[in-house]
């Protein structure tokens, strides 16, 4: 039995992505059924649409960064009723019972965590399809509450930008005392200033254009050094405790190492290939500093990040978009043309 | 006052090192005088002497893996008497009022330690001289004690090769339940297994030649892989907690990278410069793995090293040579022919 769900899907690399009638599977028992409210738009989404990191498969609906309520339920769930405001992010599904997830860390899973578009469901081979649609079928282990208090248009980002920078700032126990500097005023970098800032933490951001700064201060960031001037890279040298680099495409991390303190961390969160200028070891070895990886954030921890959200008010900036203006919102973000996360009406999909 | 030294020299990056006679100071009240017994050699020393890091003072008297026995102390030194077995690593000083020196961590002083040879006294701008030489003049806090349960011999490089190796594991809280890699079987390599067994971890080596198998398992060594072997290395992966790279030339660390479990850091101690080919993130991201960097080790911890191997009764594994092989010693350990350090002995320098 499967139901009947709208959407937009890219068919191809190259194609805009168009409406796109499609099923879901019905519930199973530890199925939650959600209404779909909003779902932001990612970075991801475009590379994975286009095909930038291969594996595409069309056509593919993209999304995940997922509000709703929740429309019904299955029979074994019990955490969830009709009407709750519920989020789902990049994943539905993980094995349940490697070590990676036994810690809560589905996303690092062993055998491959399901993502929530352009993989495959592990029990009945279902394609997944992301949060560009009116409805999803997620299993409860993967639905996250969302708190009263966060208005849910700007919770969608939380999902995916939201995580993926509070991960980070929590595995490298950021707190009142750290000192913390973000790269890149994106969508993460956006969200990474606000976590770290209500985390209690001093936070710097890093930028390559000038004019960020009121921007910056208002998000929360304690000061904004230019990533292209010698002077204030020299000023900022030898104090973050962690740098939290969001930019997404090749870039030299060499100058923001120098800026790191003793057994300073940087970590890496948007950029996926080869350090392009080499990193040079000297300034890690004679300063024991690290270069980190780090991806999205476990369900547990992301329900933390909500609830944390819920109590300190925190939420995105977004700009609301019809789901017929996504195209021209890709071109928009590629032009990083966005304050800072677009985040799509579903309710336009019945306009 | 000064003090006649005998030792051996270079005198420019091209001479073979040749015999000195040159002054040090006398002791001041907190100073240890030192008759120097055996002294390692150290791949830094061939890098110093030859001017390959730049910074190169000459005369230059290298060495920094010391032992011998107090000659005589200054009036407010009471935690060594004559006679006393001592060591002398890398570091002669400190500004010992930064947050690093405060925290044990002398090598990361923000003002810069004072190396045991080419630097400057902080207090008398004297050269400093290392010990390739009869008589060494040290500060009492940073000599070390070392037990009367290990050979002196073998003791030597303990105070350079040991604690790079040791501070690292240390660092990263390797114990019972860690899964230890070493990477090259050389002065450090040799230290990092044998240490890291002793602390209770399973041990691997990578090499990149065949035939390691049985020293390294008499080292301490659980397994060896060979690294040019690529179904080796693919059974390798997802495995290791630590990975300490001893190798100091240009390598690919890449392959290393998937051989690390989630959340292992791979630690570079050997290596200086520009990580070529380029450190690819996609693994760092999906694992949440680092590379860091560690130098040598701070006081407290070489003392801590020390008193570790007099209780597991572990020294290094010596070929001792007379000062007069000393040119030759760096010929064949440029060749990596010495298992597993040369170490002098200095009742030679008279002969």
């Amino acid at each position: 039995m499967v139901m009947k769900v709208l959407g937009y899907a890219a068919h191809s690399a190259q194609e805009p992505l168009t409406p796109w009638s499609f099923e879901r599977r019905n519930a199973r028992p530890d199925d939650v059924v959600i209404d779909i409210l909003y779902c932001g738009v990612c970075h991801s989404d475009i590379h994975n649409a286009r095909n930038d990191w291969g594996g595409a498969i069309y056509p593919m609906v993209p999304g995940h960064e997922i509000i709703g309520r929740v429309a019904s339920v299955g029979a074994r769930v019990s955490r969830f009723k009709v009407g709750d405001a519920v989020g789902v992010g990049c994943m539905v599904d993980s094995c349940q019972h490697c070590k990676p997830c036994m810690r809560g860390l589905e996303q690092y899973c062993d055998e491959g965590s399901t993502y929530t578009y352009n993989a495959q469901d592990r029990h009945d081979k279902m394609q997944t399809y992301g949060g560009y649609s009116d409805t999803i079928v997620v299993a409860d282990k993967f639905v996250l509450r969302v708190p009263d208090s966060i208005d849910l248009k700007g919770a969608a980002p939380l999902l995916c930008a939201g995580i993926t920078t509070w991960s980070p700032l929590r595995r490298w126990n950021i707190g009142p005392s750290s000192r913390v500097a973000i790269v890149g005023l994106g969508g993460l970098g956006h969200m990474g200033i606000k976590l770290a800032k209500a985390l209690g933490a001093d936070v710097t951001l890093f930028s390559r254009s000038p004019g960020k700064e009121i921007d910056a201060r208002r998000l929360g960031a304690d000061r904004v050094v230019l990533s292209t001037d010698a002077e204030q890279m020299a000023s900022a040298s030898n104090q973050f405790d962690l740098i939290i680099d969001t930019v997404p495409i090749p870039h030299d991390i060499n100058p923001y190492m120098s800026t790191l303190t003793l057994d300073g961390t940087l970590v890496m969160v948007g950029y996926l290939g080869p350090l392009d200028p080499m990193l040079n070891t000297i300034p890690m070895i004679m300063q024991r500093k690290s270069v980190a990886g780090s991806l999205i954030g476990g369900i547990a921890e992301t329900q933390e990040m909500l609830d944390f959200c819920g109590e300190h008010g925190i939420a995105s900036d977004v700009e609301m978009i019809p789901i017929q203006e996504i195209n021209n919102a890709y071109e928009r973000m590629l032009r990083s043309d966005v304050k800072y996360r677009f985040v799509i009406d579903m309710a336009s999909l019945k306009a």
